[in-house]
C-alpha cells in the first residue's frame, strides 16, 4: 500500500515489523525515530540484540536464561535443591524471584504445549526435566503453569510423566486475590476457591 | 525492580525500552521473541537498522528521506515544480502521495517548532525551504502541518517569512471528513467548515 522514498528505510521497517505485536505503521513510526537518534545509540540497539541472540546461554540444569552454563539460582547451595518450579519462560522466574517468598529451584520449560502454534513436548525442555527428576534430589515439583488449556494440557502431560517417579507433584494455588471481593471475583475462580479451600489452621500457624 | 538471569538479556532489553511507545514488559517479550527466532533474522534487524541509520540520505531539495541525492519525487519532471507542499515528516509524503491527488513537491520539515520539546526553527529544514523559495521557481506553498499548538505556531512562523517573497501560501482544507454526519462532528471542526466554505462551483465543475 505505501511506497518508501528510500529501501534503506523500507528494509528497516519490514524487520521491525516482525517483532511481536508491532504493526507497519508503528514499525514506521520507531524507524524515523532511530533515524533522530545518534548513530551510537542505534548501533548499540543493534548489537545488542544480535549479541543477545549469538551469545546467551541456557542453564545446563534448569534451562533459564544465564550467562554462565549453571545459573546463579541453581549453583545457590542456600536454596533448596528438592524443591522444583516449572514454569513456561524466564518471566514467570523474574516474578517469582520478586515475590521473594521462594526458595527452590526452577525449571524452564520455554513455552508450553500447544498444537495451534505447533508447539510439542519435544520443542520444550521436558527430557531436561526428567533427568532431573530421574537423579533422586528432587522431591516436589510445583506446576506454575498459565490457566489456559495449553497450560492445563501441559499440566496434564507432565504429571503423566512425572507419575513414575518418587516425586510429589503439585500446583500454584489458584484463588481470589488478596484484597478482591467475592461479589466481583469470576465465577471459575471462586468456584475453585471453595474446592481448593486451605486448612485454617494452616493460615494461623504460617509464620 | 526486576533482576534479569543474563547481562545480554538486560542489556537488550534496555535498548529495545528506548524504542518510543516501548515499555520494559514489552521489551522483555520483544527480547524473548528474539531469543526464538533464528540468528539470520536477528540479525538482518539489528543490522537493518544501522544500515538505515548510517547510510540513509535527505533529499537535497525537499529533505525527505531517499536513496538518492535528488529524490523521486523531485526529480520527477512530470511534476508541478512551481507547488511545494510543506509536511512534518515522510509519513505525511507517504499518506499524500497514496491519494493520487497531488502532482507538486514536498518540503519535508522533519518536525515542528515544540518548546516544550526543545525543537527550535533551526532544527528543522526551514532554511533550505527559504532557499527553494529565494529561487523563485516556486508559486505557491502548501501548508500541510498538524492542527495542533506546534502546527499552528509553526504554520505561522513559515508565514512571517515567506510573506517577504512572492509566493501565494496556503493550508490543507480542514472540514468535515467524507461520509461523516454533522451531529457527529466536534465544533471546532464544524465550525471552521462554515467558515471556510467552498463557493459550490468549484465543486461541480471540478473534473
Amino acid at each position: 500500500m505505501h511506497t518508501y522514498s528510500s529501501k534503506l528505510l523500507e528494509q528497516a521497517v519490514n524487520e521491525l515489523a516482525r517483532l511481536p505485536g508491532i504493526g507497519r505503521k508503528t514499525a514506521l513510526r520507531m524507524a524515523l525515530h532511530l533515524l533522530k537518534r545518534p548513530q551510537a545509540e542505534v548501533e548499540a540497539l543493534g548489537n545488542a540484540i544480535i549479541t543477545m541472540r549469538n551469545h546467551v546461554i541456557y542453564c545446563r540444569e534448569c534451562k533459564n536464561i544465564s550467562d554462565q552454563e549453571l545459573c546463579g539460582i541453581c549453583s545457590d547451595h542456600k536454596r533448596d535443591q528438592s524443591l522444583v518450579c516449572v514454569v513456561e519462560d524466564v518471566r514467570d522466574v523474574m516474578a517469582i524471584e520478586n515475590t521473594g517468598q521462594y526458595n527452590g529451584l526452577y525449571h524452564v520449560l520455554g513455552g508450553i504445549i500447544s498444537p495451534m502454534e505447533g508447539i510439542g513436548p519435544q520443542d520444550l525442555t521436558m527430557d531436561a526435566l526428567f533427568s532431573r527428576v530421574e537423579r533422586g534430589t528432587v522431591k516436589e515439583v510445583i506446576l506454575a503453569l498459565p490457566t489456559t488449556i495449553e497450560g492445563d494440557t501441559t499440566n496434564f502431560f507432565l504429571y503423566r510423566k512425572l507419575t513414575a517417579y518418587p516425586v510429589t507433584l503439585s500446583a500454584i494455588a489458584r484463588g481470589i486475590s488478596i484484597g478482591d471481593e467475592l461479589e466481583h471475583t469470576d465465577k471459575i475462580t471462586l468456584g475453585r476457591s471453595i474446592l481448593n479451600r486451605t486448612p485454617y489452621e494452616l493460615l494461623i500457624t504460617r509464620k
